[in-house]
């Protein structure tokens, strides 16, 4: 098991490792604030939808375990706003809103006004979404193993390891569970710009991991596939429709296109969590636009001209049709996904 | 016009315009000697198809230039030394070789053991190389405004302006020119990873000439393609095999499969000197991979972790399937490239 981990609970203290400054430094970082925590969601000291989701939860565990009010309405007022604030850090990925919701229904449904037992449920409600991703994680990888042939080669884009869940990774811990099955797997990393998720992030977590890996800009892709064989493209999601379609990482559907023009395999992973049923398609999936600075700079670089027009929008969506499969923790569903999706839950 | 140029002969002296510094600092650098001039290609302080044809033909007319022999064959074989070390520089764009080429068959055919006579030719060569470039990039920025509507937006991928030619450019001479129609055209400039040709030298050249423009990653053009109206991708072109395959920056393979699931019209621009009739297909085009650091380090900011393995292809290979158009001084081929690129030069 690699020693670093994206984001832990500790008595009263929300650790995370500030991914902002990886792979140079590893730096935790302690919260006991809930506003700071949406601050470090909206700032990318963490990052990924499943990892956003418990962030966000701890992010209300703090504000019940340090409530002053003496009253059951008021700490739920404070909960109320908590939350409201929270939902605002960032858009797209449905892990964080449904994280806050889940909380928030436990606290409903409770329908106590004992102060101590509200802060109880919030905390362990948190800390529960926590320890399921990790569960949930361990079972995407299993159900991925099927498409992971042994020697194969596969492209990964943005980050989906531990760093971006509770621990052991999405897509990433497809690749990790082929890894430790002996099959020989090898990554090309798609450097993910602009944040450099691949190059920073996925990289370093291949390395502590001993995954055989290889760098290449988003742009390379199809050069790799047309001159190297490519068994699989396995990215995360940040949201999925009821159709199928996927937001993820900005280069997503790029790369999306790219596989099927090559005839190579695309597969979408995340927890079903990730699925949002009031979502029809796609379509009506708010895309989060970042700061342009994220185009203009790398670190201290600054890159284009002065008075620059950027558009940065962070997330994509890829049509279902470009989809081979998507590997949930609930088993994989195959197209077409507004029947296979749904019957996942079903069982 | 604009004030810059990108390579310029003045009496003995190679004018060149470090375009590793742009878009921060405009350093012009003076060279009077061929090995010089053949490093500089290699580090890229000039890149560009056209343009590095032009600066292969004045390394040589340095090494005629500054020859201290006083036997014609002693000279003829020192241009024969340069011709070799400046073949070395760089192995994918085809103007770099024909432009040694056409200036040592030239030598040849002056059939003269009159050593000023010889150096005359090799000078006076040299300077028509860059002096028709000028002149072909405007015949085809006038080719190419059949493509460019009104209110046009197109996506462009590197650097195909003044900067990459002798003047004027190739994509962007098209581009420039239908601005200079009054055609309000708007250009979606893809950043171009690793070396960002897109947002160091695209983004400045179009300051230069104020066009509107916008900086996108390479990943985010599907994205701009679903949600805007796109009328055409234009790239140049460093290589056109005889069926009509072109090699051009890394990423413009991924672009024009991209532009061809949206329906968007791709066209790569060149002169009918980057047609490369000894190449049946673009298999046989040599594809430069380039230092790791390109990759691994953007400034003096390091972004993979140490040690990390890096594959850094410069260009790529599009099939002619995914070309709509290549816009040449001689006019426009279309598909099938087979006859219509060979027919442009029959006229």
């Amino acid at each position: 098991m690699p020693e670093y981990f994206s984001i832990r609970w500790e008595d009263g203290v929300v650790i995370m490792l500030d991914q902002r400054f990886l792979p140079d430094e590893v730096i935790y970082r302690k919260y006991t604030d809930c506003w700071e925590v949406g601050s470090a969601i909206s700032q990318m000291v963490i990052r990924g939808a499943p990892a956003i989701g418990i962030a966000a939860g701890f992010g209300l565990a703090l504000s019940a375990f340090y409530s002053k009010t003496d009253h059951a309405d008021g700490l739920i007022q404070e909960l109320s706003d908590s939350a409201d604030y929270l939902r605002r850090s960032r858009p797209t990925a449905i892990n964080l809103f449904s994280a806050i919701d889940r909380i928030m229904r436990q606290v409903i449904n409770t329908n106590s006004k004992d102060i101590d037992l509200i802060k109880h449920v919030v905390l362990s409600e948190s800390n529960k979404i926590a320890d399921e991703d990790v569960a949930m994680n361990k079972k995407i990888a299993q159900y991925g193993q099927q498409f992971i042939p042994d020697q194969a080669n596969v492209i990964h884009h943005c980050n989906t390891g531990g760093l971006a869940t509770g621990g052991y990774g999405t897509a990433l811990g497809v690749i990790r569970a082929a890894h430790e099955f002996g099959k020989n797997i090898h990554v090309f990393v798609d450097e993910t710009r602009p944040r450099l998720q691949g190059a920073r992030l996925t990289s370093w977590e291949l390395q502590q991991l001993n995954i055989p890996h290889t760098v290449i800009v988003d742009g390379a892709s199809g050069y790799i596939m047309k001159s190297k064989k490519i068994d699989a493209c396995l990215v995360g999601c940040d949201r999925i429709a009821s159709n199928g379609d996927v937001a993820n990482k900005i280069g997503t559907y790029n790369l999306a296109i790219v596989a099927n023009a090559h005839g190579v395999p695309f597969y979408s992973v995340g927890p079903t969590t990730t699925i949002d049923f009031s979502i029809a398609s796609g379509k009506d999936i708010p895309i989060e636009e970042r700061p342009e600075n994220e185009i203009t700079h790398i670190g201290e670089t600054h890159i284009t001209p002065n008075g620059v027009n950027v558009f940065n929008p962070a997330f994509d969506v890829t049509p279902a049709e470009y989809i081979s499969a998507i590997i949930t923790n609930l088993g994989v569903a195959i197209p077409p996904y507004d029947h296979s999706l749904r019957n996942l839950l079903i069982g």
